[in-house]
């Protein structure tokens, strides 16, 4: 029996955990896991319901909807691997800790393809037989790039993108297109360090922590919605490059622990923050 | 209004989160805030929801019972600071992070009194203006020693009794007396370093890591349901001495983490573990 | 016997430490612990030493300086309990979690004095024995209020003033008294959020972690070299003020450690940053 | 100019620094890092001294030799990459990641080879071009497997072996070939869970963190000393699988973590622990 996740955000409501329930039960579905918040400020109201069942998507919706608040968002998924297409630049650490994962089923994805303007880690993509895709900036506007970009990725239809470490910066109409479905890795504790060569920032700062952020990709750089966040411990022994490689770590275990959380569904945005059930 | 928390637990049901809410919902409740959980080994549910509005407690218990599967526990507690005992023995750590919280009001609970088997503690409980009860264990058997303590402790009428390394072992009789009530604070990351000196075993097994654990107290010593557990870096500059005052700080910080989790009635029990909702 | 530690900055050499503990030989003083660091882009090189032995101070200082190159400083303190300071505000954690070390004798300092802008911690102060000044600042201009604060701070000729949540800026003037010797806590991860309420703005960027960093204090705000820094998980669930609850635990416990470091005169200023040995 | 590692440990005496650090002096050689320790219980000298320049072994040693007390031991190793063995049976994250970090040479070692009881790993080891080496303990004595293993593992001579999740107990006599060269990363937090499936074992006591713990092999099993450890923290959600999934992750950033120390020299024996300079 196939095993669906419904999210639901609306304004909050007295009845809606029984309402909703309501719903699934007429519909013979049995909710293996429920999870509700409402934020006390906006007083919006978030759940999702994990249920086995045979669903008719369409009327289960259209019931929901009558039994909902004005405003209210109901997004239905099945439960299981999701399609993705990661965007890489050079660096290894985070492609290979996505690829390993894939290989041995552990990510709750399937890597379609990998999309870099550099062909550095081709042979890598290709050593875990994941197509690769080496699309230049070279030589093109920005524009022209991202249309090429754009170009390859909707052959794959991925529903969730992922920037392993993707160095450019991609534009407000780029990132429009897929509202809610890029995922980066930020190498910093943000919001401290925006921007480029957080780890030289940290170092001259004398931090004594350095800290990884995954987060939604919004029209602003560095802006979207957290995640996930995870730091580790440095001292004055480190230089900046020894800061990077130590932040590696934390950069890849943030950003598939982020992943593994949106690919479940479980993040909901509500502002500029998430929501995770 | 007044707020409440309901706790129920029973084996699991496709109906339960409707059937439950539906009858918060006909006594006019109102939920602030609900979370569930279904073990999947099992099979049992647990339900937490805090609500507020006027509530006809006998009557509200009766509705759910004939609403639940046979074996359900259906707890029903005013939102609030609980009644607290503290038992301390010479260490001040805990005890001090506990009266500090009393005194600005920081703790979910009200200090009835202190009680102890020395007077060492006497001023610091004093100063707080708590009343302290010195009960020597000297020149009495353990069951009359425990005799005396249940003697102060009844006249409290304690909701929670609070181990704050309160260092003699108590009677399974006396447990018994305060089922899922009593909290302890084991100075290491449980299971390991069971019983006396743990700093010495950790500092002789060369441990990187040094723990506390709070844990409700059961029959058998240290092996009580586990609430809270925290954790601190050591290394090999460490003596077992500076072990010990390091670890103080995780242990005062997990307790009165655990502490939290338990007068907020968040913490139900699942066998010899717990479910934290 | 007593027990003394050096500190020695100065321009790298290769005959550094063979040099050094040649002094202390000859001056028959007993090498306890030692550790050096040499920064590699500054070529800067940082050692202390903990010695016992009967120490001629100037003797030694002047033996050491004719041993070392050029612009070395060299610094010589007793081991043992420094006299400090403490500046309040209305916030009782972290004073009384200083309080508290300091009544069990696990701070490595004695307060010999507490001084705030407002009386609210004043009873907490007596109840712990400590004396309490309260210098208003209503009524007076800023610089008024501060030759009033160090007037009554040099009467107790402090080693450390420890800023426990003061929470007025002090002017470029007041610092410069006491370089190297105020260390303050900020309520977050610095440098993310700097200035005021930075668990609003925390709340707000829907952070999964928040921070606390205590650092020498130097002219500009929130910008003095980092001593120590701790996080903690919080989530969607927690609000604004919840952030704040949560937060004092790790404030108070990273201020209490980053003192400790600075008593046992382990801290070095390296340009914005410190050399912790 | 190359670098090498000098690594003493001997009983204490007021002239150790001194007398070595002259020694190196003499021979023209020099300090770029230095780190020392005594262990206050047992009087023992640990320094660890990275040099640069032209070095004769011989001389050196034997110089070193004549100035230090008797008992001391004195390890020379050239800096740079270590030759190693990686050990494994079925599960690929340990050996991913150490694949991963051999390719983009992060390790600080060369895995010369892959050895297993089960061939499941080889087309991953294949797949990054490392030499992977079955040898099945199927229809063999324990005796007979280890002697089979012995002669693959020294036909490469390696400088470590790394069991990375190999999941058969070593013999003594194996082991004792291997003095000090044998790291082993167990998937529990040590001394808690010895043995066999420690996530079950986590599991069922619910424990509200798992950990992992790095050390090397000795006669006993999963009682070598520590090298590195560390944890996350888990919930009731979790199942034993779930515990055992979460695990990987901290599992192979602290076998990774570990190994860089050893390889960089970092690491000595104090009886049961380790001293890590």
């Amino acid at each position: 029996m196939s095993t669906h996740i419904l999210r639901i955000d609306c304004p909050d409501r007295a009845v809606l955990i029984h309402a909703i329930t309501g719903v699934l039960l007429r519909h013979g579905l049995n909710i293996i896991a429920n999870s509700e918040f409402v934020d006390p400020e906006t007083r919006r109201f978030f759940m999702r319901t994990e249920f086995a069942g045979e669903v008719d998507g369409e009327a289960l919706t259209s019931e929901l909807t009558a039994s909902l608040p004005e405003g209210a968002t109901i997004r239905l998924a099945r439960a299981g691997n999701r399609d993705i297409v990661v965007m890489v630049t050079r660096e290894p650490h985070c492609p290979g800790e996505l690829f390993m994962r894939h290989a041995f089923n552990e990510m709750g994805a399937t890597i379609r393809a990998v999309i870099s303007n550099h062909d550095t880690l081709e042979p890598l993509a290709r050593q875990f037989g994941i197509p690769f895709h080496h699309v230049s900036h070279e030589g093109r506007t920005r524009s022209a790039h991202e249309t090429a970009l754009l170009d390859v990725l909707e052959s794959y239809q991925p529903e969730y993108i992922v920037l392993a470490k993707y160095m450019r910066i991609l534009s407000p109409e780029f990132v429009s297109r897929y509202p809610e479905r890029i995922v980066n890795i930020h190498h910093s504790f943000l919001p401290a360090f925006i921007g480029a060569n957080p780890y030289r920032q940290a170092f001259e700062r004398g931090v004594k922590m350095i800290g990884a952020t995954a987060h939604f990709v919004t029209d602003y750089l560095d802006e979207g919605p957290i995640i996930a966040q995870g730091i580790i411990p440095v001292d004055h022994t480190h230089t900046a490059a020894e800061m990077a490689h130590a932040g590696r770590d934390v950069e890849k275990i943030v950003l598939a622990r982020a992943l593994r959380l949106v690919f479940e569904e479980r993040v909901f945005l509500l502002g500029a923050r998430t929501v995770i059930l």
